[in-house]
């Protein structure tokens, strides 16, 4: 009879524990969780504090008790497991109720603690308005504070998933809001110029949004208001109740109701490191590809650990719950005989940002550089289905691929609507080693409300396969500040275009539809930089260039790419 | 220079256009259309007639005169190519507007001519009031007798895509509608037990559907009502109103005011079999890889031609605008010296049925049995993102699949939301020739608003494994009316739920959460067939059992499935 020990009882440690009882009706499993809740849905918090999802109970997927009944686990909540006895294979274990210890054998221990949330060592930081969000205990205190207190005005720290949920939480009920980030974007998963699009949607919304700002110091001013017991004030108000004085590291400091720190998330190493498994350069659990640590009778998963990134092949850390919830699968798999391996991780992540989505896999141009990688990338801004059917919004979709062999680096998609499929469609790509060429092949569904004959992928694949094969030479958004004397700017739009949504200082305006008439007005020395929207009628305007002759570029993504990337 | 004349001005014939001028500054370019529009948005026609797209000019993609500025395509409307003289490279082509005809040379022909309406020698089908839909004037058509005619009630023949649109936009404007479709199900891409979803929904949309039933006869019967050209009524009016008596072949009657036949297309194939190409055995024009008919100097593309299957090999007829438009830009590719191949089509097909999308792509079970190949199937009925996030819906998903080296043969979904995703992803995943173990690791974008962190396609990819691997045995729903005396039906939901929709004659009860207490009631001898409403819990039970030495099945996809492939 095997024992198996779970420390951890969400994503990872329970998708283990159902997993582990379906394989073996006799092992023995114990799931230790210290916090109140087991199986909580912590993807769902931020939605439960804005009101999108009202029921709280809806949170909770699973109980100790549903858990026993259906896969005979004993769960343990409020019970911290503080120690590891490697060569006994035992754990002490802390009852968090009455403080008493014990201890608990096992043949085989998973881990799957997560990660906690940073909070860095602010003066003042450590107020009782100040609040993370990782579990329902935090989302219940932010309940609390919002329904006691009324802000009429939230800071959040940190425009990760999180934060950018929480400023939405925020808006939704009607509290301003401000979003500090210290880096010059948003959600880092996607490259600055896409993140643009999310800057303007949350400026658009009256959020203060302030990039490349960090916050110094925080001032705790408790409000002396009596509570009126009998107007309905409870007196539990009035010791948290007052506001924050913030100071900036720009100079500038704000005042706010309620703070929401949420610049990141760390692995839960301590029980690892302690009980001397190996910890990874990135701080994480170090695991093999079994999901074991360096102690083969111990496994762990989830956020707390390294894997392998699919792409690179490297140590990643990607603390997300698709992830989690496969490997806590696959390593009850293995501490039972089988032989699974994880096949590593895209980092495919997606947030909802008031009315668009933002999404990406893979590598993005920041890590490529970073690495040193050759590329080429391309962007495409097209209808999420067909124009002419009601709905259809822009997909604004970039990608990166190796110029040479055309292997898929990664994706990223911002809009309205058909931003989550076209993502998944390039995740699978990637992940089945398919290149751009191939990508102009895919045969998805099309019918009006749902696509289009073209679809965004089959477009942005004709565009990379054209840079590939040289039937198009790109400029690309950043180069478009730094022309020469002998490069001169063409653009294709129709005059009222330029006039509605801006242009180019400099450029000769051509709509495309006159350039065969036109085109002696353009000189042969020069190389034509050629624009339009989103680069389609550019291409066809390049071509004709090229093939009478002219040296010409076009802009990849066209205006609305440039226009983005400083947003 | 290159003399590159078109047939057909649609999908196919102006992508080849676009492509061969992009390709070549100096080719000249002939488009031929005998009908009065160009590349019209002909999937948009039903849309148009039911009032989803407002403005008629939203339909009109391109005129002769845009296609002439931009592309520098001479456009030739009204103008009908006749003949084909191969050996002087010429065609004849015919002036529909004033009958004269003249003859137009050319170093590559391109066929597109699409595929026509087939309508059956039915007696009395032709009249006023009986209409196809294949182009703008014929929905003009039925426009006119619509708003003239003011029909109560419509019938519509045929259950594929032209025929549910159709049905779908005369109930938008009110119109009592009646659905006859001669096989046992709609949407032939899908198996009959997910064409059951379909069924509900037009059933409970209050549309009369009749299965199984062919149309016999026709009887026009002329309205005498004398227009009264004083209160408004034109007098054009008068010579088309009245009512159809349609007969059917089960004995049944039924009085119409409008009739659309939409029973299917056949490649117009006329010009091609004249002049001496070579007709495939499915009544297509043959093409090569290349698109090249048997005339090296003649390609065709789109519905009119027969293509390589992706999944099997064979020759395909697949009347769809994503095949179309791609083999048109690969045709206008090698016309002018590249060497582009067409990678085989997969079907990739979807369709809006009121609420519901329903979806294929790959070979479906009708198929793989008729070629006698060996496969296995799951079913999986899951939430198109997190549950507990507002607006989730069941995705109802089914996977066809090799059982021994799990390579994907298809898939088919059916739901409210989040249905064209799945497929995409299906579609790419056999493209790249995955097999369903390797979709377990698939890496879907996951937020609540978007996903689950186990997606419908990880789990679908999990049942199909457990099945590949043993640790499932399924029974499908189709073998539950066949139970021996050596086996018994389980039910393992919660009574209320029994009650609320519906369950299984003769089964035992024993919700899952008892199981393990109760398993002593169930017979050691005998399998045990067990069954829950999707599967999931019917696996967990199945597991138990298993693990505990007993002999059981699980039917997969659960009482769902069965419930909905009788509906």
């Amino acid at each position: 009879m095997t024992k198996i020990l779970i420390v951890g009882g969400v994503a990872g440690g329970a998708s283990a524990a159902a997993r582990a009882r379906r394989l073996s009706e006799d092992a023995e499993i114990i799931m230790f969780e210290r916090g109140p809740f087991v199986s909580f849905a912590n993807c769902g918090l931020p939605y439960h504090i804005g009101g999108d999802i009202q029921e709280r109970s809806k949170l909770l997927l699973q109980t100790p008790e549903s858990f026993l009944a259906r896969f005979n686990v004993d769960v343990r909540v409020m019970n911290e497991v503080v120690s590891i006895d490697r060569h006994n294979k035992s754990v002490t274990v802390k009852n968090l109720v009455d403080g008493s210890e014990y201890s608990e054998s096992y043949d085989f221990l998973l881990l799957s603690p997560g990660a906690g949330p940073v909070v860095p060592p602010i003066p003042g930081i450590d107020n009782p308005l100040t609040h993370s969000l990782r579990n329902i205990p935090d989302m219940d205190r932010i309940i609390q504070t919002i329904q006691m207190n009324k802000p009429e005005h939230a800071t959040v720290v940190g425009g990760g998933f999180i934060g950018l949920e929480m400023m939405e939480a925020f808006h939704q009920l009607g509290i301003k809001t401000t979003l500090i980030e210290m880096a010059d974007q948003v959600m880092t998963p996607v490259d600055r110029e896409m993140a643009g699009f999310a800057h303007a949607e949350i400026r658009q919304k009256g959020i203060n949004l302030k990039l490349g700002v960090a916050l110094q110091s925080v001032e705790y001013i408790p409000n002396d208001h009596i509570a009126s017991v009998g107007s309905g004030e409870s007196e539990e108000h009035q010791h948290i109740e007052g506001e924050l004085n913030l100071t900036l590291n720009n100079g500038e400091s704000l005042t706010t109701d309620i703070l929401i720190m949420a610049i990141g998330v760390r692995p839960e190493t301590k029980l690892a490191a302690e009980a001397g498994l190996q910890i990874g350069e990135l701080g994480g659990i170090y695991t093999n590809e079994m999901m074991q640590t360096s102690d083969p009778a111990i496994y762990a998963v989830g956020d707390a650990v390294e894997e392998k990134d699919f792409v690179t092949g490297a140590q990643t850390l990607v603390p997300l719950a698709g992830p989690a919830n496969r490997q806590g699968r696959m390593a009850a798999d293995n501490m039972l005989g089988r032989n699974e391996t994880y096949q590593g991780t895209q980092g495919t992540a997606i947030c909802k940002i008031f009315d668009l989505a933002v999404a990406s896999t893979g590598k993005n141009e920041k890590q490529l550089k970073r690495d040193g990688v050759e590329y080429e990338k391309v962007y495409v801004h097209t209808a999420s289905h067909a124009s002419y059917y009601p709905g259809a919004e822009i997909v604004s979709f970039k990608m990166l691929f190796d110029p040479k062999n055309g292997k898929i680096f990664g994706a990223q998609a911002v809009g309205k609507d058909g931003v989550d499929k076209r993502i998944d469609v390039m995740a699978v790509a990637q992940r089945a080693g398919m290149t751009v060429e191939q990508l102009q092949h895919l045969e998805l569904t099309y019918a009006p409300p749902y696509g289009s004959a073209k679809d965004v992928i089959n477009q942005a694949a004709f565009v990379a396969s054209n840079l590939i094969k040289g039937d198009a030479k790109a400029i690309h958004y950043g180069e478009i500040c730094d022309l020469s004397e002998d490069q001169i700017l063409l653009d294709v739009r129709n005059p009222g275009e330029l006039e509605a949504v801006g242009c180019l200082a400099g450029a000769i305006n051509i709509p495309v539809d006159q350039l065969r008439q036109r085109m002696g007005e353009l000189p042969k020395d020069k190389e034509i930089i050629i624009y339009c929207q989103v680069g389609l009628r550019g291409n066809v305007a390049y071509r004709q260039l090229v093939n009478n002759g002219y040296k010409a570029r076009n802009l990849i993504g066209g205006y609305r790419t440039y226009k983005f990337a400083h947003a």
